[in-house]
């Protein structure tokens, strides 16, 4: 078992989906992924909230005995990010998005955090990204997500950056528009030729495809009867699949990264049943092994 | 092994895709089906054609031993499609639609026909599968498919069909608009509680949905790297479906139905590389169980 380093996003969101809304719930890509990763392995938090942020939710990570050392406070307000879906789960519409203090975030690692093994670089600036990588001495597996945004407008630095990981886990949208082929087979391909040993294209229910030396994975996720809201459910995913391969921590062989897309699968599924953070709250693994025994089930 | 029997569409279709063009092209539900399952069973076909209808065109189905005493030839032309797909190629545009001798189409089987076991209503009036399934006496087990313009247009009389039928194969967007459910598992249910013991959703390259008693079984398509022209996939599929399950002649039990489908998976394969039929032509054992070893790597 490894560490995993997480750098992203810790906000409040504002959600509403055709089963209800919520306001200003506990949100952001490190705190879905540390929530699930930390399951399986120690994880430490790069990252950035206001004043307003609450002592509760620091709280949550600390049960959890998540390293929240590079999680700073200052002065100004939490990321804020307003959307909704509409019937089809699989799109975010963005009514808002407040940076506020991430406006400004320029992640200075501690130094107790510059030795780990595992590092996740979630969906923020790439420059920031490499700027994170750049302070750790010697990582055993970098993974990295990504967004349409910085796809358009940070191009020759997110190619930089891919030339640096081990793993991307992308949605399939952002898949084509970086590689501006449509076919999963051809993106997939030309993705790990821009560096990544292996690709991982999340597609919502539709599940994932998995490319790595030439051979593909490709299951569905795991059929919620009723989904609440997707927020969170890609970087749940990354979560299970970090924290699998820091767990088993051997590297990158392909039946682990076919159990690491399997238990991002598998805690997404969680994610996705409730609002924001709350199915990942309580959830322990007697719950986890019951769902992958019924997930095997329906895949073979 | 018994004998198929498929009532369905025989027309020349006008394709455009990303990848080319064909004018007038041998199609239409009726021949992808019986093209695919007579690979695995005799097949015998209720359609019409009109005096245009090319005679190689009814030799390709000989060649294939399919009984073709109940294809009629009357007087007029055979039923055209024009449509497009752009790049999404799991949805088709219609661009134009002459019905032609298919206006007037009131199947009569041959005598020889109304003992046929095996029976799939492609997609036609579901007064007329009706019509059909009442003119064989002990079907052992009905298929139907049917499609967005039914939906619409004849709702009593395909709920009617529904309660009278084994199996519903039906694309994901038609399976949402028959139900009003968008969310999977809970449409299938609806649509197993309406009749058929089992349903196929089909998603194009994401797979198919089986539910069957409860169960669910669910995986993504065999990944096609260059997909020339998806029409047909779906028909193909069913004929993959059907043909294994009247070769197997054991009835509806749970592992027959998921091999079922996975045959169906492995021949729309074949079919959407090539435009038209041009994939069928010419397949053979040897190359679809080199890719159903293939298949198998992907998924397990």
């Amino acid at each position: 078992m490894s560490d995993i380093l997480v750098v992203g996003s810790v906000a409040y969101d504002s959600i509403a989906t055709p089963l209800g809304e919520v306001d200003r719930t506990l949100g952001g890509s490190a705190n879905y992924f540390s929530l699930v990763a930390s399951l399986f392995s120690p994880v430490k938090v790069v990252g950035v909230v206001g004043e307003d942020y609450e002592d509760r939710d620091l709280e949550l990570l600390r049960t959890r005995s998540v390293d929240l050392e590079g999680l700073k406070r200052v002065v100004g307000k939490t990321f804020h990010w307003q959307g909704r879906y509409e019937a089809d789960m699989n799109e975010a519409i963005t009514l808002k998005t407040e940076l506020n203090v991430f406006k400004d975030f320029n992640p200075t690692l501690p130094k107790t955090y510059s030795n780990s093994k595992y590092v996740f670089l979630a969906n923020i600036d790439p420059e920031l990204q490499i700027k994170v990588l750049d302070q750790v001495s010697e990582p055993r597996l970098v993974g990295a997500d990504t967004m349409n945004f910085w796809i358009d407008s940070k191009r020759p630095q997110l190619l930089e950056l891919l030339k640096r990981i081990d793993v991307l886990l992308i949605n399939e949208a952002e898949a084509r528009q970086l590689t501006g082929q449509w076919n999963i087979v051809q993106s997939v391909k030309t993705l790990t030729e821009w560096g990544p040993k292996a690709v991982v294209v999340k597609r919502g229910e539709y599940g994932f495809v998995l490319f790595s030396e030439g051979r593909h994975f490709i299951l569905p996720a795991f059929p919620v009867a009723e989904v609440k809201d997707p927020t969170g459910a890609g970087d749940s995913f990354a979560g299970g699949f970090f924290g699998y391969l820091s767990r088993v921590d051997k590297g990158l062989s392909w039946p682990d990264l076919k159990q690491a897309c399997m238990n991002g699968c598998l805690l997404a599924s969680f994610t996705v049943e409730d609002f924001g953070l709350s199915a990942l709250r309580g959830l322990k693994w007697p719950a986890i092994e019951g769902r992958r025994a019924q997930y095997e089930e329906v895949i073979r």
